[in-house]
């Protein structure tokens, strides 16, 4: 199941998207109400193409929170080293977690601004996390009951800043950071998910990977973050990025893809 | 004027707090609604002493995000690096600045919880500001005009994880890592705040201190913080520890006092 959040004349509202065999394509079935806190939500009986007049795909959430996890592929490790971003060539034993706020969230299409303090911004292609049940010392078996589903995120970083802010509180968490989109998918195979990532048009593959070689897994970080801070309904985990990051500069346009999930597509411009 | 949140036989609720002088105690004036998002609010015409029965102060207020400065008076900076915490013996020039999620929030006299992963905890006294508009790109000289007011606040922090933990997201983040209260005060003399920290009764004089020696002050925080990311009504910038923290142990009673705000006690228990 696929849940979306859209905006029709400006009026946000969810819905699921279902594939039209018909049309062969997507359209979006408005919902009456907020599918993520386990109410019932009915469809409204309207039906919307995603590229109707009006109609806007949003952020399909606003976390209270959101984690990501730094250096959790070997090959992204190994990356940094190699650029120069980091002095150590291998991915730390322990999980590394940053937080990003509320404020950082953009949706599919929405602009990246590129703060004009930074001079060198990146992109970093990752699978996301959605929370759907309260969830405080979760076992690592049990983890995964507690994901509503997954999207596609872009941890949008300046790493120049990076290097003066040691919690990559700015660095990371700037106004527009953490695009998020396009939709909620519930159902996914997050053992193997590909990752992929075009710029203005054209195949990044040393950007490319699977969640198959991250380090700390998606079951691992759930237990690890709710050990000692309580998820919420709707908070998000950045997984990681998989291999190379690379520039991004006003114009560019930036495509996460996840295989499975669909596509997260932003412009930068400059703030 | 000083503005609480408290339950009252459970039901959350706001009230300006009044001392009446006949009686000479502190009176919660109960609101009619939410006095922090710019609507008009109303006394009820309910009056609760703060020691009536089914009477309890809330957090002032749960943020949707939370700055902490680390390392922002060199009183602390060399007690961190005489107490062995770090090798530098000196402030960074540029503000260290991390997050707390909204999760950590606890009100007074609440119970911070000591998570079984640490066997140190510390308590860091400080003024934490609270935010009263929508802020972005503020700057210096108007800052304070997007300030609400003022509470206390211990920014307690796991010192062993701390060093695991390069983003301190587990340290700061944790469960009840972050009591505020006992109210919002929006008078305060915030370039001279005295602030002082109690352990079990008895006054720790090298936990002290005032906003008078704070390195990055109070109108440069939301300057520098809103240059990047936006500030929402009810956001909360914990602005430093003055000296010394100290350890706190199960079973130990922490009161922050902050001159002209008020004190803010908790109990610590083993989680």
């Amino acid at each position: 199941m696929r849940i979306a959040r859209f905006s029709h004349d400006d009026v946000p509202q969810y819905a699921f998207v279902q594939y039209d065999e018909a049309e062969e394509k997507d359209y979006l079935v408005a919902l009456d109400g907020y599918p993520l806190g386990g109410s019932r939500v009915n469809p409204t009986g309207e039906r919307y193409a995603l590229d109707a007049d009006g109609i806007r795909l949003l952020a399909p959430i606003i976390p209270s929170k959101i984690y990501g996890l730094a250096k959790n592929y070997e090959a992204h490790a190994q990356f940094m080293h190699e650029a120069g971003h980091s002095e150590i060539a291998h991915a730390p034993e322990d999980m590394m977690i940053f937080m990003k706020p509320s404020t950082s969230v953009i949706g599919p299409d929405d602009p990246i601004v590129m703060p004009g303090a930074s001079h060198d911004m990146n992109y970093e292609p990752e699978v996301a996390v959605v929370i759907g049940r309260i969830a405080k010392n979760v076992p690592v078996e049990r983890a995964m009951d507690y994901v509503l589903g997954f999207t596609c995120t872009n941890d949008v970083t300046l790493r120049d800043l990076q290097k003066l802010d040691p919690m990559w509180t700015r660095a990371k968490g700037f106004d527009t950071a953490c695009p998020l989109g396009p939709w909620i998918q519930t159902e996914l195979n997050w053992r193997d998910a590909r990752i992929s990532f075009s710029l203005n048009g054209e195949d990044v593959p040393e950007a490319s990977g699977t969640t198959a070689n991250l380090i700390h897994g998606i079951p691992e970080q759930i237990a690890a973050i709710s050990s000692y801070a309580t998820l919420l309904p709707g908070d998000v985990i950045l997984t990681g990025t998989p291999h190379a990051s690379g520039s991004l500069k006003p114009g560019d346009e930036a495509v996460v893809h996840v295989e499975g999930i669909g596509s997260l597509r932003n412009v930068v411009v400059q703030g």
